[in-house]
């Protein structure tokens, strides 16, 4: 089983968790979620809408975009793995480190992934061009911003590797699950859609609006063709009704997007200064995790453990190491704590 | 797509719709349900515990079985996706008329399915055994009682099936979905598990308990590395938090149980006795749906929808037409409105 943040259900400790492994909004459930949730109560005795019509014009909507454009799925997760059995793809490439899932979704599909290693400091750079033109694959998998290094994709970079897709034939899942968190939120793909046909982009609700636990994604192409043939693809009914109410409510709450956006543009740098004072390689935020290097700390996120401190160690990840950790950014004071404690492990 | 029940949102009706299309429990939404939602909304922060700790711990409690011989979905139709992608069968068995999801699922994993056709009146009997004996299947796929038929499969034909299985290598699949409704429910063959492990029982929360919009489905058997690799397919958080908080309040609500079964027993009968009354063939209900057969009326459920009226036609089901239709049981008042609305159409 691949390892994620956020997983409190396997981790004892007596006193009050301090969760910086799962990347989600520490403002915690927004009321007009809570709003949805109590009036929709009554209507689960009813199916969900199979093409969950409410949630996709609300989507639409929002993005600007036809609902025929967009498939909706419980999580992005449910979404990956749909697509991966849509597209079922001989051949793909994963720029890495990266989402586990990803490499997953499509081995499981089986799918032949080769992983390409983004040059350390993780910069996409031309040299990907230069392997996408020189090899025969169905499918890239980027993600954007990428998790956990929380670094953007070069635009100019981007926008050639999606003429490449178009001229080579070769499809992009492009993972866009935080980019409506940096400072870069109009410059998403989601603008270029209608003139590149080979971009799936990949959506969650469930990070900015701290919905982890109700499982909100969705997709958007425009092929429409394969949008249809990913919401065909597996059970009928994959979003259920209370995680579209509170997906619909949340997409107009401006007041708390704006909060959260206000926050986490002031504690990233916060983080990202406080970390790199410590002495930590630190990669500066795009999203709302920071990503940073603690060489010669052997498992910092053990020493954290003790203090009821999680902490995302990135072992696990293609290419990563045991020194290599990824830390949500949360409200100040938990911030601020999280820094005392790891001052206090690096001054031994 | 295939079409189900309860599709609510593609009728246009302007006044009160009544749904007897879908085989939910006409009593609503638990209030045990709804406090445990209510309480759960805080941790919708935090992911949902991937392995569904707390569900299977007490769906293992109410079965008397080991929670490491359960896995959760989202819905019943999410396992039996997962189950068929975790299986990949080469060769698989369908009794039919039954429910369309176990063909497209199977066949969206490249199995070659085979229908069986139950002999009218659609009772399962020795000639199954006897294709089953001298076929080579790795699967076969029951419903007990059967959708939309609701017909219970005969017990000894059952558990020689089940020897059957175990003599010559292949899987059942059993969706006992609904047979805890049913006069049967100590005969279910969840108490066999552990000398049978071909058995995949297939179970759903929905039904019972009003849940429809809150997706909870589930499957046990004693082949714990089937039910581990069932769980490790596909993505990683299938059950959401409202969902499991509120299976696990239901799971020990007996006062709404046992409200809905003396309601239900009670109404199948006045259905059933109503219908024949009307001159339909009529299936005698094992659980809370009535399938009859209105020779002579073409679409009977185009005329009850002109009311406000939505009941299953199943021409869509392999070996039926559309003079056969399944209703829901209801409550009494909205029971004794359909029967009074299909006599007028009786009479003209």
């Amino acid at each position: 089983m691949i390892k994620h943040g956020g997983d409190i259900y396997s981790y004892q400790y007596s006193g009050e968790i301090l969760d910086f492994s799962a990347n989600i909004s520490p403002l915690g459930v927004p009321d007009s979620a809570k709003r949805a949730v109590m009036n929709a109560f009554q209507s689960l005795e009813h199916y969900p809408d199979p093409k969950c019509g409410k949630l996709r014009r609300a989507l639409g909507k929002y993005h600007n975009i036809s609902p025929e454009k967009i498939v909706c799925g419980n999580g992005a997760a449910d979404i990956i793995f749909r697509a991966a059995k849509a597209l079922s793809p001989k051949s793909i490439l994963i720029p890495s480190p990266t989402f586990g899932e990803y490499g997953e979704a499509f081995e499981q599909q089986g799918a032949k992934v080769k992983y390409y290693a983004i040059p350390y400091p993780f910069d996409i750079g031309k040299d990907l061009i230069d392997t996408l033109a020189a090899g025969d694959y169905d499918l890239l998998i980027l993600c954007n911003p990428n998790n956990p290094t929380g670094k953007i994709i070069n635009e100019k970079i981007l926008h050639r590797i999606a003429e490449l897709s178009e001229e080579k034939g070769f499809r992009i899942l492009l993972d866009e699950c935080f980019f409506d968190m940096t400072d870069y939120a109009d410059l998403s793909m989601i603008n270029h859609i209608n003139n590149c046909r080979s971009l799936i982009i990949i959506k969650s609700l469930t990070k900015m609006y701290a919905l982890a636990g109700l499982r909100i994604g969705y997709a958007i192409s425009s092929d429409t063709e394969l949008i249809e043939k990913i919401s065909l693809t597996g059970q009928p009914w994959p979003v259920n009704t209370l995680a579209s109410e509170a997906a619909c409510a949340v997409l107009g709450d401006r007041e708390y997007r704006d909060r959260f956006l206000e926050l986490i543009g002031e504690e990233k740098s916060f983080l990202y200064s406080e970390l790199a004072g410590l002495g930590f390689e630190v990669w500066y935020p795009a999203a709302n995790y920071v990503f940073f290097r603690a060489k010669g700390f052997s498992r910092l996120d053990n020493e954290l453990k003790k203090q009821g401190i999680l902490i995302r160690c990135c072992d696990d990840y293609r290419g990563l190491s045991h020194e290599y950790y990824r830390a949500a950014v949360r409200l100040h004071e938990d911030n601020a704590y999280l820094i005392k404690i790891l001052r206090k492990i690096v001054m031994g």
